[in-house]
Parts: structure tokens; C-alpha cells; sequence
């Protein structure tokens, strides 16, 4: 009988939730302690779930097309913290505690491209961690 | 001289940027000072190189498929403290200075409704101004 109930807030919840034509929500990884945005990613219904059940943060990788546990091949995992969404139910906001870095380039954050008035960009971030360490190349 | 040097790198920053089959790109936008996440909108190309360029952001809004001065309407205005791209140069994040609220339903941020492990939500946020005042209802 719980799991039937579950069942059906985890179904209303989904249904409440505006997907793309692909079948899934932009999700904003924000650091929980520090507020620092860490990175833009994707969910569709299983990782939606997925993450809420096990609070470790599962996406969905559009290159790989499959979920994608973050930290599964570098080891810098996300835990959630606080799982949240907007006023149009098409866009999901985690609180997550971040393992080491989130950039696949071995900075903390994937916004470290700054662009300036005038439409020049520079680097504003550190590489912390050698990605072919973190990817075993 | 100086006009064609801006505007080949503005030219340079909209080829490297990826946007949808729409020619969208998702925006993010965090409070410069409290660090909490706003909204999440989108932008065209117009609508970077407009808020680049005059400081005040504007999207553009895919209901009414124009360009979205923020706050044009509720006076909510949003200027511009900092304007960064994602690794994947497919995500845009500004820290801004947001006057008053930036939700439609009079609260400070869009993402005012928490849900829990279970997949319950709630609401965790106060309306701060009579959405009816803001759009003179």
C-alpha cells in the first residue's frame, strides 16, 4: 500500500513536469554550501527518480544517450541536498554537494568562460584536478 | 575601424555559442550578491548581443516569440553584473542585480516549490508582491 502511494506522487510529479520534445527538463546543479553554479545538465522521468530515491544525482547524457550517475567514470560524484522546481514546471534546480570538481575539464565549475561587454571571452577559473587523471587516459 | 572589430567579435561569440534547433540558448540567472538562483529563460542572438551591450538583460520569450525586456511590464528589471558560458558554450549564466522579484507569481525566485524524497512538493517561498500589482490587473 506505501508503495502504491509512492507510486502515484512519484507519477503526479512527473506529470506535473513540462519535458522537451525529447522526453526531458533542463537541471541546474547549484553547490549547496558555497551557492556557485556548477553546471547545466538534463533529466528525463528514470533519473528524476532515480536521484529523489537513491540522493545520489543521476542525469541524462544526450551524447551517450543513457543515464549518466554523475561521477560514475571520474569519482566526483553529486549528493543532494535539496531538489527543486519552477514556477512553469520546466526547469529543475538540484542543491547538490560536489566530490572535487563537476567540469569534465578539472575546474570546480563548467561556467569559467567569462564574456565582457564587448563580446571578448576569457578564462576566470583554475583547472584544480588533470581531467586525464580523472577519466584514467 | 572600431565598430567592425566589435562586431567581428560578437560575430565570434555567436559561432561558438550552441544554440537549439530554435536558435535558442538556455540562460541562467543568479543573484550577483545572495547568490540565489532567479529564473531560468532563454535568449537569440539579439537578445545577447542587446543585454551585452546595454547592460539591462533581455530573453526572449518563446509564448510570445519576441524579445523580453525583464521587467518591461513589472518594472522587475535585471541588470547585468556578469555574463559567463559553459563548457559546451550551450549554457549561459548571469549574475545580475534583480530589482524586486523576479517571479511572475510575486516571488523573489522562480524556484520556490521543494519536493522530497518521496516526490511530494511544497511550496517554500513567500509572495513578496501582489502579482496583480505587477502587471496592473
Amino acid at each position: 500500500m506505501a508503495n502504491t502511494t509512492e507510486n502515484q506522487t512519484f507519477a503526479d510529479l512527473i506529470n506535473k513536469l513540462k519535458f522537451n520534445n525529447d522526453g526531458l527538463i533542463p537541471v541546474i546543479a547549484q553547490s549547496h554550501d558555497s551557492r556557485e553554479i556548477l553546471m547545466m545538465a538534463w533529466m528525463n522521468h528514470d533519473a528524476i527518480i532515480e536521484t529523489l530515491q537513491t540522493g545520489r544525482v543521476c542525469y541524462y547524457s544526450r551524447s551517450r544517450q543513457k543515464l549518466w550517475r554523475k561521477g560514475e567514470s571520474s569519482g566526483q560524484i553529486q549528493t543532494l541536498k535539496n531538489f527543486r522546481i519552477d514556477c512553469d514546471a520546466d526547469t529543475i534546480l538540484l542543491l547538490v554537494e560536489q566530490v572535487g570538481v563537476a567540469c569534465h575539464t578539472g575546474r570546480r565549475s563548467c561556467f569559467f568562460e567569462e564574456v565582457s561587454k564587448d563580446g571578448r571571452i576569457k578564462i576566470v577559473a583554475d583547472v584544480l584536478k588533470n581531467p586525464d587523471d580523472l577519466y584514467g587516459k
